[in-house]
């Protein structure tokens, strides 16, 4: 395997990231996230980033059983498809599917192809989400794997799903397991009911708790969020996804950063030795208190 | 005790923040913060938070044994000049001392001194630095008091020392102790030898993550940290102390932030009911998945 900082590796890792609305039906949005895979690669990049649940409409607006039938066995229809798209392209990728585990446990699952197709590793969501107009708790069982970042020929990568970006815990867990770079399939935005400096705090939160990601691990972070307007019912309010997918080195220093409301193929340059450098002179993974940690493990102390 | 939350408490919460430069004598340094604590109370201010150690010039620069001359004890002069001033004014008071607790057993003490005078609790800095420049591993004995915030009669305050900023699960710990709002005493600059854009990365970089410690445990955070040029030697490199000292809400908004290069007295009004409103639609504390933190308090997983 190659690490990121091993002597000799390339110097950068190129990352492409495909944001882009979804549709109502599942082959136009697969058939964007895999042409988005042949663009980015054309433009040189060497693993690909999609955003969360790409495959549909963001289907957890409501509470529908019949919504079930949306998914899938890992391996299955699209870990095929992004296998092969990844082999013909020659690069990794980074997908996201609704699992379908077995009758009554379905996750929501990130999945890493090999430059050959093959799957590399899952990752399935470990914090659920619960809000008006994110249903996931009905949907989605929570991750059993803990936080285990996904080995590949391009290095290993931290691979954590939308909500867990709020959760410093996973990413430190990922960089202690020895995440090379984070990567964030995503699938938020706007209420329509939220005025403008609402929506502008609930941005800016976002984009800031994943740069503290990387400034706290010294390690680079890629996040990819759709776009889009989705209705949540007939006439019913709707969703703004912000877009806003971005990439950041390990100060958090923004290193790229997508549009809030088009679609777009993108690639991004990072540089593998930073992470040496930077926690050379900010060695904040030397002086954690391990020993006076314990009580993370707590709900609450009351 | 009146939590920040309680029904019927006051809405607001007014904090006073003395950012200055400091210079080799202790005297005219802490003069400064005695009458920065009159001055914000003055404009209305109910808790003043100093900077770190704001009795000395930095003296950490190098490592010079005759430097612990400049330790006292906790309860000791500093705390009772604070503590005067705290009921002279009738404000709550976060100070910084050089504590020398035993022979060979020194600290990074914050102290919190309460309305009437009274201390009303310590914090001994956790986590310490060494850097070219921060020599403080030599100074200061890490800290034993756990993350365990100060119940006062304004709130309880999750009070933790600058290099602190850099961990998440500093302040996460305080917010699952119950602390309402995280204060950090500061003391960090740019080194004279680094270019405008390094310095740029750093200085966001710091504000970043401690706005996120603001965002991941919806509670609002203070940071008062010194300005002003200290040399470290008679020719060599200096410091320059960037300032910036800033308040934050719950989604990390800005709410103030000082200059990066003069001393001055502030005052901000924290919003105490919104932690509440805030972890209503953000509820990340909730889903924190607590089965499965434990490696946290792995140094690394190799």
């Amino acid at each position: 395997m190659t690490r990121l900082t091993d002597t000799g590796a390339s110097d950068t890792l190129t990352v492409g990231v495909v944001q882009h609305a979804c549709s109502a039906d599942r082959e136009p949005n697969l058939a964007h996230a895999l042409s988005g895979i042949e663009h980015a690669a054309d433009r040189g990049a060497e693993l690909v980033l999609l955003q969360e649940l790409h495959n549909h409409a963001y289907f957890c607006h409501s509470e529908d059983p019949s919504h079930f039938d949306l998914a899938e066995p890992v391996p299955g229809p699209t870990t095929h498809a992004l296998g092969d798209a990844a082999r013909r392209a020659g690069v990794c990728v980074v997908g996201s599917v609704f699992e379908r585990r077995t009758a009554g446990i379905y996750h929501n699952t990130a999945v890493v192809l090999e430059r050959d197709g093959a799957v590399a590793g899952t990752y399935r969501k470990m914090h659920i989400p619960d809000d008006p107009g994110y249903h996931e708790k009905f949907y989605f069982t929570p991750g059993d794997q803990g936080f285990t970042p996904i080995d590949t020929s391009i290095g290993r990568l931290g691979v954590l799903v939308c909500w867990d970006q709020w959760y410093p815990e996973a990413a430190r867990l990922m960089a202690l397991a020895g995440a090379e770079l984070l990567l964030f399939p995503s699938a938020i935005g706007w209420d329509s009911a939220d005025d403008s400096a609402e929506r502008q705090r609930q941005l800016e939160s976002w984009v800031t708790i994943q740069r503290s990601h990387a400034i706290a691990n010294g390690l680079p972070v890629v996040c990819c969020n759709r776009v889009g307007d989705e209705k949540m019912s007939g006439d019913g309010p709707s969703i703004k996804f912000w877009g806003t997918s971005f990439a950041c080195g390990p100060q958090g220093e923004m290193l790229w950063q997508a549009k809030s409301d088009r679609s777009q193929v993108s690639v991004v340059t990072i540089d593998r030795q930073r992470s040496e450098r930077v926690r050379r002179i900010w060695p904040f993974l030397r002086d954690r208190r391990i020993d006076s940690y314990g009580e993370i493990d707590n709900r609450f102390s009351d």
